[in-house]
C-alpha cells in the first residue's frame, strides 16, 4: 500500500477532478521596483482604477446578488476616503503595495472581530478588494490556470471563477472558505469539484505540480502526490462516474416517471435566484421551494417592498409559467438576521423560528406578504410558511394577507391572492395535517426528521439518529402524503431526503409523488425514478 | 381600586399564607463588644464549634443528600486551615467577626466565579457555614420566627427551615433563592407556601411587619401593605383553597378510581429520596419514577456502585413491596454533569442525552447497571431508560445488563434482572413504540410534547406552542396507551401533564390509567380522577 498522500478539507461541490496543479500566487507573490512618494501614488491610483473597471465589466455581465456585492466594492473604491491612509503613508517613503496593504488590513481586521454577522461578512470583501488592486500593482492581475487544471488557492472571489473556462474539467482545492460561500454555490451549479478548508503541511511534496492530483469534491480531499496506481484508480472512478453522470442526464430534459409509467413532479429548490442564472427551466416542473433568507442577507437593512417585488418577479420570469411556492421567510436564532432575530436562545432549533418569528414581528411580515401579493398578479405563485405548529398561524398569516390585498387594492396596485400552503416539518403539523386550512403542503423533511428523532442535524455525535428513513418519519410522510390524495390538495417534499437516491424509492413507496431538490440533484433522481416500479399506496 | 402593593418573585411552593411579617435578621444585624485578640479568637473558635455541634445533630436527623451535604460542612469547619486567615487577622487587632466575615467572603468569591457549576454550589455551602458561624458569634443563631408568620429573608438554609415549626400555617419569602433549591422542595413537600427571588424596595413600606401581608406561592409574590379589602379577599380566597385541600385531602389515602369505579393507578415521581422522609408510602401505588440525576450532584466524582445500591436500597425500603422504577441516568447537554456530560452543543435538547449519554459512557453505564440489578435482588426494581430513540438502545442497554449480571454471579454477588422499560419521549418511539423491545413504558410528556410542538420548555417566547394538550401530543399518548392495553404491556405517564388537573381528564380519555407525579399532587389528581366518568377507549 502506498503511504497515505490524501490531506482533507471540507466537501463544497462533488466530483472528482485529476489534473496539473496550479497554485494560485498570493497577491504578495508579486515584485515590483519602488519608485519616487509621486510615481507609487500614480501606481496606486492606476491599480484602484483598473480594479474598478475590472469590477464594473463583472458586473455587467452578473446579476441580482452577485452585482450588489459588486456594486459595493465599487463604491468603496471610487471614494477617496478608502485610499487616503496608503496615500499618506506613501508620501512618508513607503511602497505603494506595502502601504495599500497595511491600509486595507487594518480595515479589514476591524470587520473580522465585529461581533456582527453582516459586518463579519463585509471583511470577506475588503479582502477581495484589497487582492484585485495588489493583483494590478503587481502584475498578477491576468494569471489565468490552464484548462482541466486542479486550482490551489487560499480563496476564489466568485468572479475570477466566474471568468475561467471548466470546460476541460478541474477543480478548485481552497485553504480557506467555506462550503456555504458565494462560490461554493457557483461550482455546484457548474459541476466544478470544489474543495474546502483544506488542511496542507507547510512545505508541499516535491512532486505536486508537476504530476497529476486528484481531487475528490464529495469526500472533501485532495491528493497532491499520488502514486502510478491510485491515479489509474481514481481515472477509473472517475470515467465511472461520468458515465454514470451521462447516463442521468439523458433524464434531465424529460419530465420525471416511475418505471411504471407513473408521472412524479420534481422541482427545483432555490436558496438564491443567482443559481437560476444558467439554468433551463424545462428540467423541472416548477420552484417547490424558493428560500428568503437570502433577500436579508448581505445588506444593511430590511429589504424594502420594490426589492423584493423585484427578486419575486425575476423569479416568476425564469419559472416561464411553471409553479412557483415562495417561503416567506424561515430566520430564528439558529439563523440569525441582524435587526430581526431576538436574543440567542438555550434550544434555537426550538425557538422564535419561521412563521414563529413572523407573527412576532408583523410590521416586517406585511412588507413580504404585499410583496408576495403584487407578485402573485404575474403568474402562478404560491406562498408557503415555515415551522408552522398550530391551525391559528395560518389562519393569523391570511388574516394579514387579506389586509395587506386590501390595502393594495385601495392604493390601486395589482396584486392577487396567491394559495397559501404550509411547511409540514414540525412533528405537531404532520401528525394532525388534517387541521390546517392550508390550500397545498410541503413537507421539510430536514427539520421534520430532527424534531422526530430529537437529534439535531447539526450535531455530530448524533448523527446516526438523526435519519430520515427512521420508520416513525416515513410514516409520518406517508400519512401526508394520503391525506393530500384524498382531499386533492397538493403535498410535495422539499427536504434533501428529496433528491437522495437512496431515500427517493422509500418516499415514492409511501406515496409521494411530487420531489422538490437542488438543481444539481435532478439528472440522478429522475434516474432513480425511472428505475423504481411499484403501486400508490391506498 | 387601592394602588397595587404587590411585589413579585418566582414561584417556589403553591399555597396562600396571611400573617405577621417575620424579617429574619442579617447575620450583620448583631452586635458585640470587640475584646482582646485572645478573647477575639477564643469567641472565634466557641463559634465554631457551636456551628459544628448545629450541624452534627441536624444530620443525624437528616438523611441521604442533605446529611451527605452537612457532612461536607463539619469536615470544613473542623479543618484548623479554615479559620487559620481569620485568626491572623485578629492577631492584628481585628474584630473575630469582620475577620470571619472578610476570610470566608474570599473564599465565597473565589467558588462563585468558577465557571465549574460543581464549585459555583459549594459557594452557596460556605456561606451557610460563614452565616451560620456569624450567627453564633452575634448572637442570632437562636431567633426563631412566630408560628403563622410569614418569614422573610435574603436566603434559607434547608436546615433551618427544618427545624421551624409551621404547623400554624405561614410561608416564606426570599429575596435570593431557587425554585430547584433544597429548601423549595422541602416547602412543597411541606405545603409551605414560599416565593423566592422577590425584588423589593430599599425601604419596606412603614405598615410592613406590623400589619398582616400576604404571600400567594403559586403565583410568587407578597403583598406587604394589603389594604383590609384585599385582606378579606385573600382570607376568602385562602378560605376557598383550603376547604378544597381538605377536600382533595380525603382522597389521598385510598385508592384513586374513575367516577364509574374503574381503578387508577397513581404513582410518586421522586427527584430525591429526602422527598420521601416524611411521605406515607400508602398514598400511592409505587414510585412511576425515579430520577438519578440527584447522585451525580453536589458531589466531587462521580458515585461508586455501593453509595448507588445503599440508594436504591433505601428507596426499595420506603416503597415497602410497592413497584419502584428507576429511571438511568438522563443528563446530557441541558443538565450537565462535571466529568462526565460533554462539549457544550448548539441545541442540547436535540444532543447526547439521556440513554445517548449512557451508551457513550458505558463505563459509567455499567456501575449504575450493576448497582441496579443489585437492588433488583431486593425487590420489584424495574429499570427504565430516558431519550430512546431506536430499539437498538434498548438491545444494546440489554446486553450490558445482562453482562454485569452474569460478571455479579461470577462473584457470588446477589443480584436479579430487573425488567427493562423505556419513556417514551421522542416522537420516533411514539409513533412506533410497537418496535421497542421494552417490558413497560412511561409516557414523558414534557419532552414529549416539546419534540412534537418543537417548543422548548424553557423559551417563554414559544411557551403557547409548547401544549401537552395539543391534538398531535395526545393522538400519540392514546396510541402507545392503546399499545399497551392491546399487548398486555404496562404503560403509564409520568410527565407535569400526569398531575395536572386541567390535563388528568384528558389522558382518562385517551386511555391513560397510570399516573405518576409530584407527591403533592397526589390528593387532588385523586379528586379529579374520581370525578371523572368515561369509558376506556377500544
Amino acid at each position: 500500500m502506498p503511504a497515505d498522500t490524501w490531506h482533507s478539507g471540507r466537501a463544497a461541490a462533488p466530483g472528482l477532478a485529476a489534473g496539473p496543479l496550479f497554485e494560485m500566487p498570493e497577491a504578495s507573490a508579486g515584485r515590483r521596483m519602488q519608485g519616487s512618494a509621486e510615481q507609487e501614488s500614480e501606481a496606486l491610483r492606476a491599480a484602484l482604477g483598473r480594479a474598478i473597471d475590472d469590477i464594473t465589466i463583472l458586473q455587467q455581465a452578473t446579476s441580482t446578488d452577485a452585482a450588489e456585492i459588486l456594486e459595493f466594492q465599487v463604491a468603496m473604491l471610487s471614494d477617496d476616503a478608502l485610499a487616503e491612509p496608503a496615500m499618506e503613508q506613501i508620501a512618508h517613503g513607503m511602497a505603494a503595495e506595502a502601504a495599500w496593504r497595511e491600509a486595507m488590513d487594518a480595515q479589514i481586521a476591524g470587520y473580522a472581530s465585529s461581533s456582527d454577522e453582516y459586518f463579519r461578512a463585509r471583511a470577506g470583501d475588503l479582502a477581495d478588494m484589497r487582492d484585485r488592486v495588489l493583483d494590478h500593482l503587481l502584475g498578477t492581475a491576468d494569471v489565468v490556470p490552464p484548462p482541466g487544471a486542479i486550482v490551489l488557492a487560499t480563496d476564489l472571489a466568485p468572479s475570477r471563477f466566474l471568468a475561467w473556462d471548466w470546460s476541460a474539467g478541474g477543480g478548485v482545492a481552497l485553504k480557506g472558505g467555506s462550503p456555504t460561500s458565494h462560490v461554493a454555490m457557483l461550482a455546484r451549479a457548474r459541476r466544478v469539484p470544489m474543495v474546502v478548508g483544506l488542511t496542507l503541511p507547510a512545505r508541499l511534496p516535491e512532486k505536486a505540480g508537476a504530476a497529476t492530483v486528484l481531487l475528490d469534491g464529495a469526500q472533501g480531499r485532495v491528493n497532491l502526490a499520488p502514486e502510478a496506481a491510485e491515479i489509474a484508480e481514481f481515472e477509473r472512478r472517475r470515467a465511472g462516474e461520468l458515465a454514470a453522470a451521462a447516463h442521468w442526464e439523458s433524464f434531465l430534459h424529460r419530465p420525471a416517471s416511475t418505471g411504471s409509467g407513473e408521472r412524479v413532479l420534481t422541482q427545483v429548490n432555490v436558496a438564491d435566484p443567482a443559481e437560476l442564472d444558467h439554468l433551463d427551466p424545462g428540467i423541472c416542473d416548477g420552484i417547490g421551494l424558493v428560500r428568503t433568507e437570502f433577500l436579508f442577507h448581505d445588506r444593511a437593512g430590511l429589504p424594502d417592498e420594490d426589492s423584493q417585488f423585484a427578486v419575486y418577479r425575476r423569479i416568476l420570469d425564469w419559472a416561464a409559467g411553471r409553479p412557483v411556492t415562495i417561503r416567506t421567510l424561515d430566520a430564528g436564532g439558529d439563523k440569525p438576521i441582524r435587526g430581526l432575530t431576538g436574543e440567542s436562545e438555550s434550544n434555537p432549533f426550538l425557538g422564535v423560528r419561521g412563521i414563529r418569528l413572523s407573527l412576532a414581528r408583523t410590521e416586517v411580515f406585511r412588507i413580504q406578504l404585499r410583496a408576495l401579493a403584487r407578485a402573485a398578479a404575474l403568474g402562478p405563485l404560491k406562498v408557503m410558511l415555515p415551522m408552522v405548529t398550530i391551525p391559528e398561524e395560518v389562519s393569523d398569516t391570511a388574516l394579514l394577507l387579506r389586509d395587506e390585498i386590501a390595502a393594495l387594492g385601495k392604493a390601486g396596485i395589482d396584486c392577487r391572492e396567491p394559495d397559501l400552503g404550509i411547511m409540514v416539518e414540525v412533528p405537531a403539523a404532520a401528525l394532525a395535517v388534517e387541521r390546517f386550512p392550508a390550500a397545498f403542503f410541503s413537507i421539510g423533511s430536514n427539520d421534520l426528521t430532527q424534531y422526530v428523532t430529537a437529534a439535531a442535524r447539526d450535531i455530530t455525535a448524533v448523527a446516526a439518529l438523526n435519519d430520515s428513513a427512521n420508520p416513525a418519519v416515513l410514516e409520518l410522510i406517508e400519512r401526508v402524503a394520503r391525506f393530500g390524495r384524498h382531499t386533492g390538495r397538493e403535498v410535495s417534499l422539499c427536504g434533501d431526503a428529496g433528491g437522495d437516491p437512496a431515500m427517493i424509492p422509500l418516499l415514492l413507496e409511501r406515496g409521494v409523488r411530487n420531489l422538490s431538490m437542488a438543481p444539481a440533484m435532478l439528472a440522478r433522481a429522475k434516474a432513480v425514478i425511472a428505475g423504481w416500479s411499484g403501486p400508490l399506496p391506498s
